[in-house]
């Protein structure tokens, strides 16, 4: 029988963090905010929105909202990125992408100024995650919710081997960085290797992020072993499901996070965290 | 018995091909032209400096030098940068670093212009080799010497299972960045690695960058394994040794570089390319 690391109480412990650090920089006259850039009514991201929107409520960030038509040019969304770069009173910008086919995703993303990149989509953010450094930038959210759970629940992991299944730069590559900077031995899988049950049976610490449901079955697993499934899948009912086979996986891992209730929970917060950290080190560099 | 795989062969055939793009190049009325620039006299960096300029008179690149005193400023060094950044006479810069210490590693790294950066330093070079993509800046020479060897001698890389020892940003990680964009799985093993023996004891291909000797002794080691020594260390009486103990891996590896006449030797075959590359690259925008 398996810990379950469940995602709300490590939310539960950031956010009272959070509300504390909010209520400080309130008092000494800022107020922390999250800028949401949107093109179009997509439903994801409507729902997304709703999400950040409640979190921030909750731990003192406010939202401003920028909502403009899904078939606005390139030059006018580089324009009101670079509005939004001038604003002192926004700390971090979330922006909704994909984005519309008219629009070079490149060339805006990289438009966003690093120190509002609350979401880690520009180059210097990568490059930040990359070098292992803390200054420029921030990583994506859910490659640090991945490590938040871990040091939450004080899993080791200096020395640990540490298998990642999936290699995008939004999650198989970040939190392999994250893991090599807390000193885990690190092993990148994907759709290409081969024999991935044995290597992914030696790991103390399996992150699974492949996208697909049924990637992780009980071959892949060891009795050490704390399993974080990043994955949101939907099978044919509709049911959302992670990659590994969670009856599968309880009875035989140390601990395992669930899907949902895991990672998923926890990413906003992190979000959060980062317009904090952003309006805390804007209102620090204005002191000096 | 291993196979060798030498430097001297790969750098041959990297050598011709040049030649023959810089005379094309030169046809097409453009110069291509490598930027050396260099604070002091630091025997290190005369060292590789007479290195490149032979090898640069050799493939048809032109070399310019820009030598300043130790004890200049740092805004004074950015300015010639930013000078060289305009000057569309150049292609490619080498800045020789460590940078004497009244000057920011950083600030002065990034302000070389991207499309110039061809020993990588800038991190948009280092986004670029993180990402997998090839648009942006170059990767650092050494890390593609490794990748260059294996291509040369058709070492397949698919599927097949690679250890690199070592984390830094200018061999370890870029090295498993690129193996990763090939396909291959990667591990990868630091000081903090337990058990690093029976870890690179399963690899295909073993990329020793740990700058220690005797790192890497028999039992790393397995009858189908290409080994590529990364580390150039000097022992007591000045001999130069790389991480493996070349007489124990020798009679049991499937190939390995020497040390001499491994990596090394291909190092500077790899920046004349970027600088070939960049000049091919300047000339195609220009005709746009």
């Amino acid at each position: 029988m398996a810990e379950i690391l469940k995602g709300a109480e490590v939310t539960r412990s950031l956010n009272e963090d959070l509300a504390r650090r909010t209520r400080m920089l309130r008092e000494q006259g800022t107020e922390p905010v999250l800028g949401i850039v949107r093109l179009g009514e997509r439903p994801d991201d409507l729902a997304y929105e709703r999400g950040a929107m409640k979190r921030a409520e909750k731990v003192g960030v406010t939202v401003k909202q920028f909502v403009f038509p899904a078939d606005m040019t390139q030059d006018a969304l580089l324009e009101e990125i670079r509005k939004i770069n001038r604003d002192d009173q926004i700390h971090g910008v979330l922006l909704f992408r994909p984005l519309p086919p008219q629009i070079d995703d490149e060339a805006v993303r990289n438009e966003l100024a690093p120190e509002k990149d609350v979401d880690g989509i520009t180059d210097i953010s990568q490059a930040g995650v990359y070098a292992g450094t803390e200054d420029k930038g921030y990583p994506p959210c859910t490659a640090e919710a991945c490590m938040e759970i871990l040091r939450h629940y004080h899993i080791p992991l200096r020395g640990k081997n540490a298998a990642v299944i999936g290699r995008s730069q939004v999650i198989g590559k970040p939190v392999a960085m994250m893991l090599l900077r807390e000193n885990a031995t690190v092993t990148i899988c994907h759709t290409k290797t081969v024999k991935m049950d044995e290597i992914c049976r030696r790991a103390d610490i399996l992150i699974a992020a492949a996208g697909h449901i049924g990637t992780v079955t009980k071959e892949f697993l060891n009795p050490k072993q704390t399993v974080i499934d990043v994955a949101i899948n939907f099978d044919e009912e509709g049911k959302m499901k992670g990659d590994v086979v969670f009856e599968d996986a309880e009875p035989v891992v140390h601990s395992i996070t669930p899907v949902p209730g895991g990672v998923g929970t926890v990413t906003t917060s992190i979000l959060m965290k980062h317009v904090v950290e952003a309006a805390e080190r804007a209102q620090d560099s204005r002191r000096k």
